[in-house]
C-alpha cells in the first residue's frame, strides 16, 4: 500500500476551497501511484472552526463537502478529518472524526478519544470523546487511526487522561499507525511532537504516518512537519515546515527500513522557526481575509523596527506603509534611525507630524484639564493620535494595521488603549522584549536590515522629555525572566521568589500582570509562538484580586 | 436539621473578603440556630476562577482559607464550594468540589460530576468530573450532595451527558438534596431554573436545598434567587434576586409542607429584571475593581441616553460624568436633548467641541488624503476624536469609560474600533436596538428621565450630514429578529429565509456579523443578559469564510 501524507493549507469555512485543495492532493496522489491520500484534522473545514460548529447548516455543509469528494474517490482513497454526528442519544451532538473515504463513498469513520480542552483548545466544548475502539480494515491493511492528542498519552507520570487510545487498538493487532494532527507551532514544539511520535512507533512496534495541518488561522500558526516513522523509532521524513507538501511512501519499504525518505529535517534555530512562523502569521491572515496591504508606525525602536522587517517579508515591500510620526517629545535619532531602516528595505513611508493635533488636543481640553500637572492623560493623548492618524490611513487606503507592542509591555501594561495597542494583528505581542532583540538580530545576519543604532539605544516610549522604559519598569533581562516563570510555566509567587529574584520587583511585576487583564482583554489577536501566548490560550479574570 | 442558604457576593482570588463573608454568615446562622450553612459553587476563590485554578499556589490558597474556616466550625457545620486536587493520578489535576466543614475540620468532600463546557462555561479546561457515588451523612441525615449542572440533565430527550448523578445517588436512598450553585442570570433563565429544580424534587420525591451565587464578575451576572423546595414540588423558598440573602430552613418543615417560606418571588417583567442586573452588573464591576466614577459620552440618541440611566442608577449621580462633544454633523437637538436628560438625572457634564480636533485632524492627513472623497475614513476620525476627549477625561480624573454600543450595531459592525467602541465595560451591548428602546420605555415608567423626544427620532450616528442608521442598515424590527435567529437560537440561512424574511437582507446581515468578528474581538467586556451574548461565550473565528 502506498499512502501519500497532504500536508494542506485549509480555510476555516471555506468548503469550496478546501474540496479543491483536497481534490488536487488527490490527483498529485493519482499522478504517485497512491492508494490512500491522509489529509489533516477537520481538514475538511478548517482548524479551529470554533463555533461554526454549533450551526446545523454548517455541519450539513461539512458531509455534503466529504460525500462529494467520496463520490471521486474510486481508484484511490482518501482519510479526511471532519466532524461527524454522534449516533448515540447521549453525549454531546458531534465527534471529531476522520472519514475513510473508498469506493466512491464514506467506507469507514472514526472518532477522536483525546479530547485537548486547554491552553488554545477548546474541543470538549463541541466534540463527544470516543469510548469505542476499532482498527479499519483497508488492502490488507490493519490501520490504528488515531487524531492528533489520541497519540499525546506518552507522560505516564501524570496521565491528563483516563483512557489510552493506542493501547485498545493494540490488542486487535494493527500492523500500521495513522494519526491526523492539526498540531500549532510554538518554539519549541516541533521537537516535541518528533520524539512523541518516535516514542509512539517504539511503543507499539508499528510504522507511523502522521499528517499535520500547516498555515495560520488568525492566532493560531500550524507548521506542518509531518512524520514518516518507521517501528524502530527511525524517522524516515520529516515533511516541510510552515509550507504545503506532499509526499508518498510505500507502507511495506517503511517497515522493513527500505523507504527512502529525507530523513531529519534541520528546522534551524529558535530564532530562524520563530521567523519562518511569523511570515507565515502575517501573510495567511492578509490572505485568508482577502487583504494585501499593511500599514504600521516606525517609532525608532525595536518593535516596530522588528514588526516592519516581519511585515516587508510576509507581504513584500510594494503592499507595506511605514508611518513616522514625531511629537514634541520624540528624540532627533527616532526619525533618522527610521529613515535608514525604511531605506533599506524599500517599502513605502510618510512623515506626518501629530504636533499640531497634539496642541489642539491640550487646547480642547484646557478648559477641564485647567493647571493639573502634565500626567499620564497627556502621554496616553500622544499614542491615541498617532493611532487616529494610522487607522485614519488604513480605512482611506484599505489597509490593515499592524500592532508593534511586544510581550513583556503587553503583560505589564506599558502601553496605551486606543493607541500603540491598536491594530489588526499583534505580530511580535508573543516575544518578550529581549527576544524581539534577538530576533533584529537574526534578521540581520545577511546584512544590516535594521540600523545598529536601533538595536543599542535604551528603549524609550517617548511620550515625555527624556523618559526610558527603566524609569518604570524593572531592567528586560530581569522582567521578562520573572514574567516567564508566571506566564508560560505558572510558578507562583513563593516559587519566583525561591529563585532569587527580588521581592519588590518580583511582587510588583505579577500585581501588573493580573491589574493589566483589562487592556490585554481589548487586544488584537497576538501571533502564538510560545507555548503560552496571551489571547485565547491564556483566559484571566479582569476583576481578579489573585496577586494585585 | 436546620439549614441556612448563604447567598453571598464572593471576589475572585481575593481570599480574604471571601473568608470574611463565609465567616459573617457562619456568625448569622449561629444566630438563627442553624446547624448548617451552604454556600455557592466554588465561594472560596469566587467563579468563576479561570485560569488563576492553573496554580498551584492558588490551590494552596483555596485549601489554607478553607481549613481556616473548618477550624471555626465546631458548633456549626459548613457546605462550600471550592477547587480540590484530584487524588487519582489518572485525569485532570482537579475537581471542582463541596466541602463539608464540621467537627473544626473538612469532614466530607464530594465532586461535581457534570461540567458544563458550552457558551460561557470552561469547566473541563480544569476539572476531571467525578464518577463516584456516595451521599454524605450528617446529623442523622443523608444528604444528596451535588454542584450546580449535575442536577441540570432533567431533558431527557438529548441528554448532553453520559451519566445522571442523581439517579446515581437516589439508589443509597438520600433523604434530601442539596445543591450549590453559580448559575449566572440571562432573561429566561430564572424561570427555567426553578422549573429544573422542581422536576428533580418530584422526580426524587425529596426536599432540596439549592444555594446559588449572588453578584456580578465582570460579563457575568449571577442573580441569586436560592430555592427550597418541597418533595411535591412546591416552592417554599425563592430567595432575594441580585442581592445578598440569608434564610434559615427546618428540614423536618419543608418535608412536611410546614415550612413558613415566603413562596414564589415575582421577579418582575423582562425588563425589570434585565434593569436589576444590569445595574448590578456595573456596580460590581466598579466595586470589584476599587473604582467609583465614570464617564461616558452623551450623543443625543437613546443608546448613550439608555446607558447613562444606568450608569446614575448604579453609581450614583455624584460618580457619573455625561461629555456632549458636538461636531459639524451634530443635528441641534442632540445637544438640547442631552442637556434636558442631564438635567432630569442631576450628574455631571461638561460640553467639549471636536471641531477644531477635526479640523487638525482633516489638514494633519491633507498631504496624505489629497482629493479623495470623504468617506468612512473621515466619519471614523470623528468617531474616534470623541474617544480621545473621553479617555483624557477618564485617564485625567480616574473615571472608567462607559461603552454605549448596542448589540444590533455590535452584531454587524456599525460602530468604529478605537472610536464608539472604546470604553471599560459594554453596558447594554447585549441588548438589540428594539430592546434598547423597550429599556427605555422601562427606564421612564416612574416619570421621564430619558425625554420623549431621543426616544422617537430616528437613529443617526450623526458622521454625515443627514445620515440615519437605515440608510446603511436594515430596519432594526427586522435586522433583529434575523439577529436573534442566528446569534441566540443559531439558525443557518435556509432555516432564517424559510421564516419568510427577504433574501439579501438575511444574507447581507448573517454576511456582516461573520466579517465584524475582527472588531468585536477587540470589544469591551459586555454585561450578558441573554442566553448568547458577544464575549466569552460566542467564540467565532476572525477568518471564517462560513456566510460570509
Amino acid at each position: 500500500m502506498r499512502i501519500a501524507l497532504a500536508q494542506i493549507n485549509c480555510r476555516v469555512g471555506d468548503f469550496e476551497a478546501n474540496r479543491r485543495a483536497i481534490q488536487n492532493a488527490l490527483q498529485a496522489g493519482r499522478r504517485q501511484q497512491a492508494d490512500l491520500v491522509v489529509f489533516p484534522e477537520l481538514a475538511i473545514c478548517g482548524y479551529p472552526p470554533r463555533d461554526f460548529l454549533e450551526f446545523e447548516d454548517f455541519i450539513t455543509q461539512c458531509r455534503q463537502t466529504m460525500d462529494e469528494i467520496a463520490a471521486g474517490c474510486t481508484d484511490i482513497a482518501a482519510i479526511i478529518g471532519g466532524p461527524s454526528i454522534n449516533p448515540d442519544p447521549l453525549g454531546k451532538n458531534l465527534h471529531n472524526s476522520a472519514y475513510l473515504l473508498a469506493d466512491g463513498k464514506v467506507n469507514a469513520i472514526r472518532h477522536k478519544s483525546l479530547l485537548p480542552n486547554y491552553d488554545v483548545f477548546d474541543e470538549y466544548r463541541y466534540f463527544e470523546p470516543n469510548r469505542r475502539f476499532d482498527v479499519v480494515e483497508f488492502k490488507g491493511h490493519r490501520i490504528a487511526l488515531t487524531i492528533c492528542e489520541d497519540l499525546w498519552d506518552v507522560d505516564e507520570s501524570d496521565p491528563l487522561y483516563t483512557i489510552s487510545p493506542m493501547k485498545e487498538l493494540q490488542v486487535q493487532r494493527p500492523d500500521v499507525m495513522i494519526n491526523i494532527s492539526a498540531s500549532p507551532f510554538s518554539y519549541n514544539h516541533a521537537a516535541d511532537r518528533r520524539e512523541v511520535m518516535r516514542t509512539n512507533a517504539t511503543r507499539y512496534g508499528l510504522p507511523l504516518f502522521y499528517v499535520n495541518l500547516v498555515g495560520a488561522q488568525t492566532e493560531l500558526i500550524f507548521d506542518g512537519g509531518s512524520l514518516v516513522i518507521d517501528p524502530k523509532g527511525d524517522v524516515v521524513e520529516e515533511m516541510a515546515y510552515f509550507e504545503e507538501d506532499l509526499r508518498v511512501f510505500d507502507v511495506n519499504d517503511v517497515v522493513c527500513g527500505k523507504a527512502s525518505g529525507s530523513g531529519r529535517t534541520d528546522h534551524g534555530s529558535r530564532m530562524a522557526q520563530i521567523h519562518h512562523a511569523l511570515v507565515l502569521g502575517i501573510r495567511d491572515y492578509f490572505t485568508k481575509l482577502g487583504l494585501s496591504k499593511a500599514v504600521l508606525g516606525l517609532s525608532g525602536g525595536i518593535d516596530s523596527a522588528v514588526t516592519l522587517v516581519l511585515a516587508v517579508d510576509a507581504l513584500g515591500k510594494e503592499n507595506v506603509t511605514a508611518v513616522m510620526m514625531p511629537s514634541p517629545f520624540s528624540s532627533e535619532h527616532s526619525v533618522t534611525d527610521s529613515e535608514v531602516l525604511v531605506h533599506n528595505l524599500g517599502c513605502h513611508q510618510h512623515h506626518i507630524s501629530i504636533s499640531s493635533l497634539y496642541e489642539t488636543a491640550l487646547q480642547t481640553m484646557q478648559p477641564v484639564f485647567g493647571d493639573l500637572p502634565f500626567n499620564v492623560a497627556e502621554e496616553n493623548i500622544q499614542a491615541r493620535l498617532r493611532a487616529l492618524v494610522l487607522m485614519a490611513l488604513a480605512n482611506k487606503f484599505g489597509m490593515v494595521l499592524l500592532n508593534t507592542s511586544n510581550k513583556s509591555e503587553a503583560a505589564v501594561g506599558y502601553g496605551t488603549l486606543y493607541g500603540d495597542m491598536c491594530g489588526g494583528l499583534s505580530v511580535i505581542g508573543d516575544l518578550y522584549k529581549t527576544d524581539v532583540y534577538e530576533l533584529a538580530r537574526y534578521l540581520n545576519r545577511d546584512g544590516e536590515r535594521i540600523p545598529a543604532n536601533i538595536l543599542t539605544k535604551a528603549p524609550s516610549a517617548e511620550l515625555r522629555p527624556g523618559q526610558k522604559d527603566s524609569d518604570s519598569l524593572p531592567e528586560y533581562d530581569v522582567l521578562d525572566k520573572i514574567l516567564h516563570q508566571y506566564i508560560e510555566l505558572r510558578k507562583g509567587p513563593r516559587e519566583i521568589l525561591a529563585m532569587g529574584f527580588d521581592e519588590s520587583i518580583v511582587r510588583r511585576t505579577l500585581s501588573l500582570v493580573n491589574t493589566n487583564e483589562y487592556k490585554r482583554f481589548q487586544s488584537p489577536p497576538v501571533l502564538r509562538v510560545s507555548p503560552k501566548a496571551f489571547g485565547m490560550g491564556r483566559r484571566m479574570p479582569i476583576e481578579g484580586k489573585y496577586l494585585s
